[in-house]
Order: C-alpha cells, then structure tokens, then sequence
C-alpha cells in the first residue's frame, strides 16, 4: 500500500520470452525485469539479493532478442559468453533466454515448480457502461439558467424567482435553499444580468428533498467534479472525478497522519480516548486529507471551488475519528459504532479544505468492524447485484468477510492480528521498497529465487511476501503441516539458533540490514493463526447461513493487500478455500471503488441504505462453535484436506515423483 | 419604546378619582399620578413642567381621601389650605378633588374638553385557551426515553437504537439525527444508563422531517424553553418562554446595536454597502441579542443550553443584516429582497449565544418593505383568521399596511418621513424620558397641559405627542385645516419667531433645555405628511382591492407607536379613519407577538408560509393614484370631511358653542 504513485505504469507493448530448457513461454510488459518474468512463468532461478547484481547467482544466458542492463557488473568473460544478470535484465524484445544447469539440478523440477502467479486483475468501473445505461447521474448536477430580470411589475423576492424558474422551466420540485446560498444570492444573480448555475445535491429517496447548495454567475455547468476518497487506517488515497465526462482526473495516496498515534484501529482508539487525542487524530487526518486533494486538484488543473461533493469511505473506527466521535465503544464489548448512516455535511466543516458548498457524502457501515469501506467493496464490485454466492475479504490486521448475493447478505469481522501487515514477524515489513513480495526454492538445492519491492537488495518481507515463502517452503517440504522444519533436510538454510529453527532466506552480504533475514518457526506460526483465523471466520459465518465452504461461487478480494497476494499461495496456505482461478476478483480498493461509483450515480447511494439494512452482522465472540473452527483451521492448509483437492493432487504427485 | 422595563407596573388595587367642579369620575390604578388621571378624564388642569412642580399651576383641592406627595414643594399656607400640586400628587384611596376656577375660565370648557384617552388594550396571548384547545405543541419538543441497554445480543448502533426505540415506542417517524447528535451521541447515551432526553424539532410541513437537534442524558423534560424576539430598527425586545408551562418568564429590550449607523433602514442599507460594513452590522445587531439574551436568561433563572429554540421577527432589512445578506436591492427599484423565506438554522452559526442544538426560526416576510415582523404581527393578531374586513397598520418612519381577512390578504408599505418619530421636527425626540406624551389645552386661555414620560420636565415631542397636539391645536381653532396659525387668537403662546409661525408649548424655565419648546408650522407640515402618506396609502390598497374606507370593519395597530398613540386623537388628523374604539385594537408589539405565539405552537409555523404566499404586495410607486389621495390627505383631517363625520359634529358643536 504504499506505492503513492498516479496511475501509470508500463507501456502497452508486450513480448513473449521464452525460458529454456524448461521451454515455457509468456508475455510480459515491453521493460519488464527478468527475474519477474521468471517468476510468473514458474521458471526458477537463484536469486537472492532482490535485483542489484550483488549476489551474482542469477545468471543466465540469452539466445534471441535484446535485454537491457544485465550485463553492467559481469566480467567480460562471462560477457562474452552471452551471460546476463537476470534481475538487472529487462526485456526489450521477444527474448529466448536459457537457464543454466546450476539453477536445474533435476529435470524434475520443471514438472513440480510452483504454479504461475496470478496477476491481479483489478476490476474497473466501467463507466462506458454507466453512461450507456444512462446511470451517470451524479448525486450533485449543475443546472445552467437564465432568470427573468425584475421589473417594478415583478419583484419577487430572489430565492422565489430562483425556485419558480425552476419548478416552471426545468420541472424541479421539492426544492430546499442553502441559507448560505440565500447569503449571496443578490450580488451573485446580478453579476451576469439574472444568469447562473445552480448547484443541486440530489436526495437518497425520491421523495426527499433536492438541495441547493451553490449559485454561481454564469454558465459554469462543464465545471462539475468530484472527490472520491478512501480513507484508510495506514493510507488514504483520492481521485479527481469529471461528472461530465466520467472521468479519473486525477489519483494520489499518501499515508494516513495518524499513523504515528498507533499502527492499528485499536491503537488509535486507545490514543483518541486519552486526554485531547481524538480531536489530534481528527486533525490528522484531516491534514492527510488536505494534502491529498491538494495534490490531485493540482494534477487535474481544476480550482477547489468547481469540486462539488466529496464522496468518503471508510472503516467505522477512520469514520468516528474524522468526526471526532469518541471511538471507545468500538473496541468494548458488545462493540457499538455511534451510527452506521451519516447526513450528508458541508465538508468545511470539518475542516476539509473545500468551497462551503461542497458536500460531504460518508459510506454507511454496518457494525463496528464493518465498515464503510467494506459497503463500498460491495456496492463497487457489484456484489449487492449478483446472483452467484460470493465470498467477498478484504485482507488485513482486522479482515472482513460478507457471504451472499443481490437476494442476501451475513458479514462479520475478525481480528487475523498484524501477520499480513508484516507486524509479529521477525523481519517483517510493510510492502515498500526492499520487502521481499515473491520467492520460490529449488526443491532439490533448497536454494531461493527473491524478488523485492523496487527490485533493491532486501531488507524484510510483507505480507504477501510472507504467504508466498510459506506456501513455497510447505509445498516443497520443506516444513510440515504444522509448519516445523523439516531438520533432516541437508541446506545450510535450515538451521537453529538460539533453540528456535528457521530458513535463511538472504545471506547478510546481500542484505540492505547486514543480518541474514529468515523466516522463523514462531513467524510461521503467527501466519498460521492469522490465515486460522479468517479462514475460520469464513467457515462460521457460512455455517450460520447453513452453508458450507463448497457452496461458493465467487469470491472478491478487496484491500490493497488483496491485490498483492498470490492467490495460488493463498490457497495453499489455507486462507482462502480452492477456487478457479477464473472465479476469484481482485478489486483493488474496494472502499474508494465504492466512493468514486457513488459518485458518478446516485442511484448507488439509493441502493446502498437497503443494502446495508439486508447486511446481517455476526459477532464471532459470540458464535461458541468460532474457536472449533479456528483450531481445524490452526493447519497448513487445514485438518480437512478434502477442502483442498488440488494442493492434495500436487503434494501427491510431489511425493511419488 | 424607550421603555426597557420588567413586567411590572403598578398593583391590580383601584381607586375612584372625582374631578369637581366637572363632576367626572375616572378609575385608576392605586399610585397614579393626578395629572394623569385628570388627562385621561379629560379634566384639563393647566400645567406645563411635566411633573417636577417647577411651574407650581396644577395647584388643586383634596376634598376627600389621601394623596402621597404633592404638598412638597407648597408654601405652609397653601398647605393649610388644602392645596396639592397634581403633578406630584400619587392617588392613595378614593378620592375627591377640586380644580380651582383659575383653571376653568369658562364653565363651558367642562363640555368641549377633548375626549377621553383611549387606554391602549393590549390584546395578549390567550395561553390558557391554547392549552385548553390542546394547541401548546411548540415546534420544538423534548422526549425521555429509556433505551433497553446494549448487549452483545443487540448491539446496534448508538443511532439506530435510539430511532428503533423512537418509532416503536414513541410512534415517531421520519427521523432525521443532526450531526452533531451523532459525535456526542457515545458518551451521552452512556452517562445515565442509556436513560436520555431527545430534543426534536418538528418539522413546517406534516410530510417533513422530525429532526432530532439534540440529546441530554437522564430526564430533562421539564426544562424547555424557548426565547421570542423583535428584531426592530430601533429595539430589540425579547422573552424568555417556558414551552411547558405556557408562561412568559421573563422580558427585556434594548436598543439596537446598529442605531449609531443609521436611524432608520435606509441608512442602515447605505452604511451595509460601504466597505466592511455590512459585517460590522451583523456583528452590532448580534451583540445586542446576546445582551438581551443574557439578561433574560438570568432573570429566568435558566441555563442557556435549556433553551431549545429561538423565533426571530424582523422586518426584511433587519432580517437580511442579521444573516450578512447585502440589503442594497431592497432600497433599489424594483425592491428586491433576497428572500421571503429561510430554513431553520442553528442560531450559534450566525454567532447567536445559545447551545449549538438552538434552532432559530426567522418569520418570513413578503416583500423588501413588508417583512417579517408584519407577517408576525397578522398571525399574532389573529387576523389570518378572522372573517371582519380588517385595517392592520404598523406606523413608524416606514408604515406597513395590510387590509384583508382570512380569505384575502393585500399589503403595501409607504414611507412616512421620521416624523412620527420625533424626526424633522424642531423639537422631536424619542418616546423616552422628558418627551411630551399626553396634551391637553384650556379652549379659553390657551393654557396648556402637559404630561411627559417618566414626570420630568419636557426636553421635547414625541411621535404620539406630536400627534395629540396637533389634534388639540386643530380642534380648539388654534390650527385650521391646512396646519396655519390662527394669528388673531389672544395669546402669547402663538408668536412668529424668524417669520415662522409657532405654539409655545413650554416656557424656558419649565424644560430641561433652557429654551422655549414649541412646535411651529414646518414641524405641523411634516405631520400633515406623515400622516397623509399613511392614510393615502391605506386608501389606495383599498381602491386597488375594490373596497373603500368605510367598508373597514376592525382596525389593528401594531407597533410600539401604535401602543402610545391616542387613537381619539390619530383619528382628529386623519391619520386614521374614523371608527368606534371597540372597534380598534392596540395590538402593542406584533412582532413580538407573532414570534412568541409561534414558539408555542407549531401550527402558526405550518400556517404562515400559506399566509405569507396569500400576502397581495402593492408597491405605491406603481400606482399612479397613490398620488392622488395623498394629495387629498394634506389636510386636517383630510379634504374629504364626510369621511371623519363625529369630528365633523364636534366642531359644528364648538362653533355654535
């Protein structure tokens, strides 16, 4: 979560490499690094020094085609030979490249490697469709109008002449006006002789009122925008919208200011029930929030003043923080949020460096951990329309589950502890740059191939990194399904130390830290009772509906973490059950998908008050059969294999080969 | 207006004052002052110091029963004698006095003395019957409700149990919770075991919303109040109200803040439109509310924070300065005002020093010069209801007029020049201590009477003053019909001073100024005016309704001025048509009225947006006869005599007499 960068990325051109002897092929991005590529083939090579040349182990040798770079810190020997340093190689071309014999011991391995990752496949609003099917309807429009003057004959007051040109001319009833419009309405409509724009927020019924909230002299409909914005525990990320044209303007993330009062929800509510803390997490992260639109207004080349509506969503403890709502009763039993719906409000209010006309829309939650931002998910990613039974998770310290479809919905919330996040992990670290994110082992050396945030030399592993390594480490035996090493195996990876076994996964010299970095058994266990824990969660929840695991039909991960994870290693490690590939989603950020759908129609913010009513909560506290499934669950991937047919098939076939 | 006091004045006691050789018999309140009664029986004695014994000619006789004061400033002998000054002497019992022959030139005097004063017969806010009709429903109320506690069973959120409970037990529906519930909405639910008191403000319209403006933990119904104030040009008067009780309970007025910017709203418009100064208007008129505030609040011996509403009635400049809004456009053809109606808004938003949860409601009005203090006074008085053809008229430097009746409303407002308050004329003042008040004359001598406010010695003339005396100087032929001096009469009183032509009202050493106070024919010209503007203006709204003057079956007067003015008397000049006194009611400050009337039912609130839209505005300048009758009104009391027909009589009688 911590890549704050616009969308970009790479260029559309794509080449095909192919990886020899193994003879795989795959395409990949125009630039893109060969160790990656490698690594979605399913091809190893070793690698551990994350992509600076350092270690000097991922050599290869091209055959076709061009390579950038790679060749910088070889000798000219090697050079000569056609040697290329795969993590410092990017593809230029259609590439055949060679793996040699050092990073193959066996053939066998080119059956048993790891399956390819999946690439994330964010869902995008698809806003062609929204405008075809005539849904781009903002909850804010503009409407352009040209009053008759007063005469001596007619001098209605200037708020009635405004409404009775409206209801007669543009046929709009239930009209409420602003008493800060109704302030400047003399001197506005006589700056261009009795021609404005009036700014009208829609209501969420049809039969509620519809608000003026601006006036401004002149046609300045073609100036309508929107915020939508995610306001995250760790990070807050903000689009600029055109409700013209429904367009992304603009994008920007940074981290949340808060995050120094405490890493978690919990404790930033410890901190906000201390004297004067809540209204300093207020101002946090009203500060972040300041700073971001700062940034996207900047890059979409508008003025504060044309933004309309802000559109927030967030987890119900970031909500009662930004209005500086005493979050204590979140973290108490029986758990109560201060409200689960929010009146849309002026966003100045709260300090939102926007026009006093621009509204604030905040998402409803369900309970206090369901949040805003998980509605958002589900209202984004279309859950509340489907027919089919979807899982939806969004992945983190709190995880969140929602089973159902258009006709139902049961959601509830656990606590998986800070393991995804990198936290209670020896090495762990948050996703940035130097966090080990992919891995895979030669399962005859034992020997790793690492790739690293930003391909530099490593200095942790996150959480998706950590799924991987133990996934990889399971898989090929190296620990067992309790996650123990397995001592007899002969690497000097494996080793103890201090009475407690671990895998050394970068030797010191290839390290940014100057330690080796590895994965202890106390590290494993920690994810093992994180991924327990949501995957148990799932399971009571089903159970509660009279449903069971297999039932699924879809499931939508939602999170930035959700959008990094290996979904193969995923469900090798049991944290998620076994599914096609086709039939899983990776949303991307669901809260601020939500928020920016929410912005661009209305309709949504109709629908999402019935949606939130059909939402069912459960507490897992308060459900005794939690704690069975959690200890099932306390397994690589799970006490029932029979969940996992296909991890059965492959450790099978590993055995016997 | 000057009169900042308490509900009080004097005791329910009543004494019997006979007035010989005149054989009258008048009623008064115990502690009336002589002179007082004397010009309510229409006794003239002579007597010109206003009250401080200072001129010595009220000398009369105790024939029975005890006087206080009066013998002070008596020689022994006079004492022996039986003597009283009547300007000082305060009625103690029943009593008998003689006015001394001195006095009484002619026994004809006795039968052609002015007429008795009318009493102004303030009709007040029949609580009682309100109550009785089940009509005490404040548009803000208060409801204690012990909300079953939360559990893990049932942990709703804060809000949702709070409405939940709402509607299944109360029957409340459509809820609406302000923002500013929901950030305190944690911590107050939970101070007193989930035992609370919602305040909720109802809504204009039935179909509206019940907006719930804020909560207060345990029972605190017992403690609603609400504060009714007049906004005027010159006072702002307000009241403390128990919405419980019914009662008023307390009451107090000041001048407003902004007087040193302008006398009148012209010059107020004039000053908001320079630089600056139209939030230094706010800014003053908001002071002089929370000075008014603060010492009705005290005197109630409440808390600020249990007052729950406030009802504001202005007239439409007062309105648009309290709110900042420019008022440039109301004194500008085609007279616009921004609005007629405004949304309910929290009062300490514009600085209002009250509770955040304080709604303030501000009396709509229907046009630039007939604003919401008109509107308060027609729903106070009732005349939205009544079936009688009514003449409702609020007189001061701008006069408002409606004629109508419950089915049928016609307004217009004309602008009479400052002379009904004091403005324009040599010796004008404000309605405050030392002005003349009450006038009376002896018809042989020419001698005058004089009352002033507070008994002190005159400093000058106020607007009802004014009026009683040129009422006086017309009837007794010092004045003809065109305002002039009879020059012949034998008096040194009516001299031409600078070759203008004036009444000695008071001698140099009777006054606190040291100068003679007279009143000459400019001042008597720009009450001929005055008056004719108003007059004309009534006329003409009438003949644009088709209707004329003798089909008016009721006359209101509203307004601090309408409170003092002698309605005998305003009808001698023309400045009303004549009508017997039970036919006219002193409706005393409407504004103050209407605003109180509708903090304690709900159902004017729903009324007056009908009234308000059933308000016909007539703008004069538009109406070529306007011209016309007011050239016709130029005259005391107007050209048309048959039109004032017991006047007529009278002075028939007095010239055969």
């Amino acid at each position: 979560m911590s890549d704050h960068s616009d969308i970009s990325g790479m260029t559309d051109q794509k080449y095909s490499v192919i990886f020899q002897p193994h003879n795989k092929t795959i395409e990949v991005n125009a630039g893109e690094n060969l160790i990656r590529a490698a690594m979605e083939a399913g091809v190893h090579i070793n690698a551990s020094c994350g992509g600076e040349g350092v270690c000097g182990k991922c050599r290869i040798i091209l055959e076709k085609g061009e390579l950038e770079g790679g060749t910088d810190k070889l000798s000219n020997e090697d050079r000569e030979k056609g040697y290329y340093l795969a993590c410092l190689s990017k593809i230029r071309s259609d590439v055949v490249v060679r793996v040699p014999v050092e990073s193959n011991v066996d053939s066998s391995v080119l059956n048993i490697a790891a399956s390819p990752r999946h690439t994330a496949k964010i869902k995008q609003v698809r806003l062609d469709t929204l405008k075809e099917q005539g849904m781009l309807i903002p909850p804010v429009e503009k409407k352009y109008l040209e009053l008759p003057v007063p005469t001596t004959q007619d001098n209605l007051a200037d708020v009635t002449r405004l409404l009775n040109f409206l209801k007669i001319t543009h046929d709009e009833h239930r009209l409420v006006v602003d008493l800060n419009v109704i302030r400047e309405i003399p001197d506005i409509l006589r700056k261009d002789d009795f021609k404005v724009t009036a700014t009208i927020v829609r209501p969420v019924r049809e039969d509620g009122k519809n608000q003026i909230v601006n006036l401004e002299p002149g046609d300045t409909t073609d100036r309508n925008f929107a915020v939508a914005m995610d306001i995250g525990t760790t990070t807050i990320y903000g689009e600029v919208l055109d409700l013209n044209s429904g367009e992304i303007l603009s994008q920007y993330g940074d981290f949340n200011g808060q995050i120094s009062y405490g890493e978690d929800v919990i404790s930033r509510i410890m901190f906000a029930e201390k004297e004067g803390g809540l209204l300093t997490l207020q101002k946090k992260v009203v500060e972040t929030i300041n700073k971001v639109l700062e940034k996207i207004i900047k890059r979409a080349n508008i003025k504060k003043e044309e933004i309309t509506t802000i559109t927030l969503a967030g987890n119900s403890t970031m909500t009662q923080l930004l209005l500086a709502i005493n979050p204590g009763y979140i973290r108490r039993a029986p758990y109560v949020p201060a409200s689960i719906l929010y009146p849309p409000f002026s966003a100045s209010e709260i300090g939102i460096n926007l026009g006093h006309h621009a509204i604030a829309l905040l998402y409803p939650g369900v309970s206090s951990y369901v949040g805003g931002d998980i509605v958002a998910g589900v209202m984004g990613s279309g859950m509340y329309q489907t027919e089919k039974l979807t899982l939806f998770m969004d992945i983190g310290t709190n995880a969140e589950i929602v089973i159902g479809n258009k006709d139902w919905m049961a959601c509830t919330a656990c606590s998986a502890g800070p393991a995804f996040e990198g936290g209670g992990i020896t090495f762990g670290m948050r996703a940035a740059k130097g966090a080990i994110e992919d891995f895979s082992i030669d399962p005859v050396t034992y020997e790793p191939m690492i790739v690293t945030k930003g391909s530099v030399r490593p200095k942790g592993i996150c959480g998706s990194g950590l799924i991987t390594i133990v996934a990889v480490l399971f898989e090929n035996g190296l620990i067992n399904n309790r996650g123990k090493f397995n001592q007899d195996l002969k690497t000097d990876r494996i080793r103890e130390k201090e009475g407690i076994w671990e895998y050394v996964l970068v030797w010191k010299d290839a390290t940014q830290i100057d330690r080796d970095i590895t994965i202890t058994e106390p590290d494993i266990d920690n994810l093992i009772r994180a991924k327990g824990a949501m995957y148990s969660g799932a399971m009571t929840l089903l159970e509660e509906v009279g449903l069971s695991i297999t039932d699924i039909e879809q499931i939508i991960l939602a999170g930035g973490f959700g959008s990094y994870v290996d979904l193969a290693k995923a469900m090798t490690i049991g944290l998620l059950p076994e599914t096609p590939p086709e039939k899983v989603i990776y949303l991307g950020n669901g809260s601020l998908l939500g928020a920016k759908m929410s912005s661009f129609t209305n309709l949504l913010r109709r629908n999402v008050g019935e949606v939130v009513k059909m939402m069912t909560n459960f507490e897992l506290s308060e459900t005794p059969s939690y704690m069975d499934h959690y200890v099932s669950a306390l397994f690589l991937p799970h006490t029932e294999m029979n969940y996992f047919p296909k991890l059965q098939e492959r450790m099978n076939a590993r055995k016997s080969g």
